[in-house]
């Protein structure tokens, strides 16, 4: 993301791992000593991309620290997964500082972060605060996505992937269950994918090894065609399960099925396959 | 379906349901006396839909109890979703008395059943036995999809509607929690809808009443526009879940996504909601 | 059983499996040749003992047709665990034949059996019958418990057990989690044990190893002291899990939690522990 | 509590609301201005019971603020129930700033407030502490627990509560299964507590209507002989389990038991029975 940024501007850039600031030195950025001098700088608008919502109190108060008290207005953009009360806080902190933040976690994977095809699902209460953002979001991703107000853009991110995990988890168990019945999964799967439960996970990403591998044939590669490595992995995923889940508790609602397929993913994790890709379900449920 | 059938070949029918009788000779259609009349006919291709395993059965034995001994060959095609199980034994039975099989269950609904645009799921192991149904099947839908051998019909029928389920409970834990967290439903459908969640319950059939509304304003109808009537109902996939819990139960296989759909269409079913779309969950889960 | 039945009373016996009739003959019981020799002999009442309902069915269908037309009225009393409805319809078939039936699973497992401390629960319409049959029962249990009327017995057995997994997969719950936060599993167990939570699966047959082994210490074996083994099998609580959610389902009662109790001990014997008691959910929750 | 306490010590209280205030104040108890009032007396040991983690963290930071530096050493008794990692961090700060604390949740109920005879579970690291805060715990109740180190305490609340829930909705399932089988609710109940499935939640506090009805007329009531009034509530049994699945998760523990129960609880909450004993989940289960 940082090198697909710095085509059109001047980076400056920090992280804890040695090899993403090598990578990014070698692309040319200016790299920092650390978020405080990040903070201290001239930088108007910053990006971050942080494991979980401890992390990102942390260098938030860091950042909120160092930013010279008349500075002008920043615009924080951040590209974390959190849960939306998270952000919602930080929104709220920044703008009394005198500060602008959009909430805008990605989908796309490390592949979109590459080639620069991300999606954005912004959540923020100014246009303006978006449309000085733009340009930079333009660099890195391939659409921006207002949602709402702040938090929304975390929300919107939460809700499309508790819908995922419940829609790949249900097509495991269809393969699963087909190929007991004795139904050759190449065709389950195209019946499907000409059916009303067709979606993502079916057809793009089916979990089945020999429908990934009839795909892998024509040339198109999925993490089941590479015993689920390089996907969107389980602990990706259980850790969005976990943030709808608090979510919902906080916000008082019943999410039965997302509870189910949180445990099903901790369970699928327990057994060490944490980093697999996220269609490993379909293992977890042949007793692996 | 005997109204498309029809059109082009000389139909008898039968129903236990008057009004069915009714617009079927209303449609210029013999009706016979009795299931018995049927098998005692020189039909030579007998379609059966019917509403359980356990109904199958019995005119099953009626069909066979009543075709004369030294009859030609028949073909039985049972268009009813029924276990893999039960289709199996009748697939044996017919077969072991000179006639064929097809197991041939519907997608398409009422609609699809008064448009002739229903796609057939065929399990069968003579391909021609299938070719002499054909044409038939093609008076009466716009697919015949072959799926394997004896049961696989109504196996993939099975398959599609638990991945179904768990779809369509997904899409509404997502606007749900959605919502609550102050996210437009409008908004989240179309980001859902260009995303890795989108399939045909984010799209086609929204749950949410406002994401139905916006597309009945631009003229397309579905169930939530008009207070979950018309679709596919609850009781109809509660149906269909409990053949795919006992079909998993005999061949061994976990399905847990599955019985949490399972018992969440109960739950909703037994608070009166068996005849209204299965998107109605999205109301079960708001506490109705 | 038979061992105990036959201290008072003369006995034959069937059995398929040649090490129980090489036991029962050198226990000093007569055995016969098929079940059909059983049906034809003068036995007045008649004990089954059978591993799933289809075998129920077949056994019985080979009584019913081996029972002379001119004989007296004979007893079934039907020991297996089976569907309240299996039970029922076997009930009403033995009446109209002029015989009577009563539906008497049994708890207390193979240590019950062998030192005549089993528990009957049983279902049946008329006490006569009960009180032909109570002399052998109390030479094989300890208590005959009369629960209702036809399939009340086999009704009672599922809801009981049902209730008992629920109760065993919430004690391994908390036994991990609290191990997991630190507090002893002793100390755990005794504090539970004297609160609210306390029942069977916490106290007589605790599923840690730590507990079980302490308990052990001061003489009191249980499976979780002897890696599992010996007590009330996984598979055996998945068959009456099966049979109570079949039930339900014929009955239209929602079992939310008996559906996830199903589902969690079908993914442990998955993983190969059919065999070990059902204690062993523990292990299946740390990832075994 | 402060009542009972008040029976052998001089007491100092707080609280928001009134009408305890009052009563306190009735029964003689000096009353403070507010919560720094009081960690500016001479009190050495206090008392804390509050609802939620955020009030925990709240009104203990304003003891902390306003307890003078040269203080001797109090003793914090936390009786909340909240989760491990809160009562962990208020152990670090308290005994970073020289003083000591207990995590105490009690269980017992309001009864067993009012009557003195409430169970403490407590976590600490100082055995002196504990003998400090002693002879205050049994003015106020009955038993005193000592589960561990910091938190301690709190976990084994949570863990006794989670597999209590369980418990009592295996029990719902089983007494709704067995009255839809007509095996009467009465003689079930029986059964069930003379067999492996007999706990508190089918022998004190049976969540059947009728089984608690011929209780009550014996003499003894139960929540379900009062249309589930006056027991412990769903919405407080819903807010142990949301603590339980947060530490769970925190912890790495996969729950997938009490993630179901948990949703069930919140369902039931949903329909407006939050102040319902956790026993209604049997009126929930059948359609209300």
């Amino acid at each position: 993301m940082a090198l697909n940024l710095s085509k059109e501007s001047s980076v400056l850039a920090f992280d804890t791992n040695p090899v993403a600031c090598d990578t990014a030195a070698q692309g040319g950025i200016e790299l920092a000593d650390s978020v405080q001098h990040i903070g201290a700088s001239d930088c108007h608008v910053i990006f971050t991309m942080l494991p979980s919502c401890s992390v990102v109190d942390s260098v938030m108060q860091s950042l909120l620290e160092s930013i010279p008290e008349s500075s002008l207005s920043r615009v924080m953009v951040d590209c974390s997964t959190v849960s939306p009360s998270t952000s919602r806080r930080w929104h709220d902190t920044w703008k009394s500082q005198g500060h602008a933040m959009l909430d805008a976690p990605v989908s796309g994977g490390v592949k979109g972060a590459t080639d620069g095809t991300l999606t954005f699902m912004v959540g923020c209460d100014h246009d303006d605060a978006l449309q000085r953002a733009q340009p930079f979001l333009n660099n890195m991703g391939q659409r921006v996505v207002p949602c709402g107000g702040p938090g929304a853009g975390a929300a919107t991110k939460l809700c499309n992937n508790l819908a995922l995990a419940a829609q790949m988890i249900g097509i495991c168990e269809a393969m699963n269950l087909g190929e007991a019945l004795d139904v050759d999964p190449v065709v389950l799967a195209e019946v499907i994918n000409t059916s009303t439960a067709k979606c993502w996970s079916s057809e793009v990403s089916n979990p089945h090894p020999a429908v990934a591998a009839a795909k892998a044939a024509s040339g198109v590669d999925s993490p089941a065609s590479r015993d689920y490595e390089g996907g969107f992995g389980v602990a990706l995923m259980l850790k969005d399960l976990g943030l709808a889940v608090a979510s919902a508790q906080d916000a008082g609602v019943a999410l039965p099925m997302t509870a189910t397929s949180k445990e099903l993913y901790k369970m699928t994790e327990l057994r060490g396959a944490g980093h697999k890709d996220f269609g490993y379900m379909l293992q977890f449920l042949k007793g692996k």
